[in-house]
């Protein structure tokens, strides 16, 4: 997989592109990305890529000529069939759905704005998607596509070892983690539950089911208004309700 | 406000934490951080700051005492009441209002893991909050830490500028926002609306209100669920949704 990201401000992303993962992945040769600073596009004789909104207000808008040329550019030279991807709050939510399909393809350009707004006509005759990572403010559209550019590079076959896709395995039951220990059995007074300790694998792994189901009640029941129960799944379900009445 | 990041890899923040607002945040003195590497603070003579997880499984779990002893650290050199910000999946979904919550601390303690989990007893006996930034899997929570900070540091006082704080105000209102256009007004054949060049500033509103609820509608309708519509923008809706039944 090839990344283009389009930014202001491309000293923001060595840091996070060149470690970790993202670095293993680059020696393993699974993924190339490029910074493209889309100022160096402008035809503007003061090297401006933004102007004043049309029918007044306050903010700047970025013009539609440095991305358009910038992008065109990209795929003309790679002669590839890219995503482009705006990041902004407008996009929809990204999800690990939304990684598992952008995993798919070959080349990706992320748009990333700092502070301002794109010109409509970038997102309505340039870009394929319009993501947003959550429903907060952030300063630019930078974070936005390292974290999607995260998501989706640890994706990519052979870039995860095996202890870490056994992580991602932990995920990937649609229901939130259980709790995990680790010595010490008692670390100052706060101790590890006794059934860990017990070697009864069965016990252990209804317990952690149980837990599991517990904490996603708790904290996420949204997650189980889709999550199709297990027959186990809702006999624990059931005990947990029955326990709390009591 | 200060902020502290618990990491194994602070070479990763540098380049965001260096930049932008949170670098005019620094200049102006109402922000400053510090990378905490755990793995300084660990007992074990290995360097290991994980271990197996008690109950069998795969995958490896951060032990307590570094991440104890890192944090209890800073808070008898520092002699604050931190909050204690533990990234990661099974936390409360980030929003806005958490940002303007924690914008109004003096001190942010973050910890991040790397593809492991963390021992139950740091959640239980050590953190005051846990926070997700969104339901899709990273390598690690730093990109995590990184969009809260953001987010956060650009609430505090007199950090954004006038361009920026307008941007802002766009997305307080609790809908996504009206589509921008600026100059040229035709480019290579696609055309800014008339109504935009008409000079005309009420119908200018009324277009953008409009658009700005078209586009909510469509994309998140969640958030009118929740949104306290003016009157304006009730008549409006109801516009929209007649012409949209002929």
């Amino acid at each position: 997989m090839h990344i283009d990201i389009l930014t202001l401000f491309p000293e923001m992303f060595k840091g996070v592109f060149n470690n970790s993962i993202m670095k293993r992945a680059q020696q393993n040769e699974q993924f190339t990305y490029n910074l493209v600073d889309f100022r160096e596009y402008t035809e503007n004789k003061h090297q401006k890529v933004d102007d004043y909104p049309y029918g007044g207000g306050a903010g700047m808008v970025l013009t539609p000529q440095p991305i358009f040329d910038a992008v065109n550019d990209i795929k003309t030279k790679k002669n590839t069939k890219p995503r482009i991807i705006l990041m902004c709050p407008q996009g929809e939510t990204f999800t690990q759905k939304k990684a598992e399909e952008l995993a798919k393809e070959e080349h990706l350009i992320f748009i990333s704005g700092h502070y301002e707004g794109y010109d409509e006509r970038i997102r309505t005759h340039l870009v394929t998607d319009e993501i947003s990572i959550g429903d907060y403010i952030l300063t630019g559209g930078e974070l936005g596509a390292m974290v999607v550019s995260d998501s989706v590079v640890r994706l990519l076959p052979d870039v995860l070892g095996n202890v870490e896709s056994a992580i991602e395995d932990s995920f990937s039951t649609g229901l939130l983690e259980h709790p995990h220990y680790t010595r010490p059995a008692d670390y100052k007074g706060l101790k590890v539950p006794e059934i860990l300790l017990s070697g009864n694998h069965a016990l252990i792994d209804k317990w952690r089911k149980k837990e599991a189901l517990k904490r996603t009640l708790d904290r996420r029941p949204d997650l189980l208004e889709t999550h199709e129960l297990s027959k186990e799944e809702s006999i624990l379900l059931k005990e947990i309700k029955n326990e709390r009445k009591n």
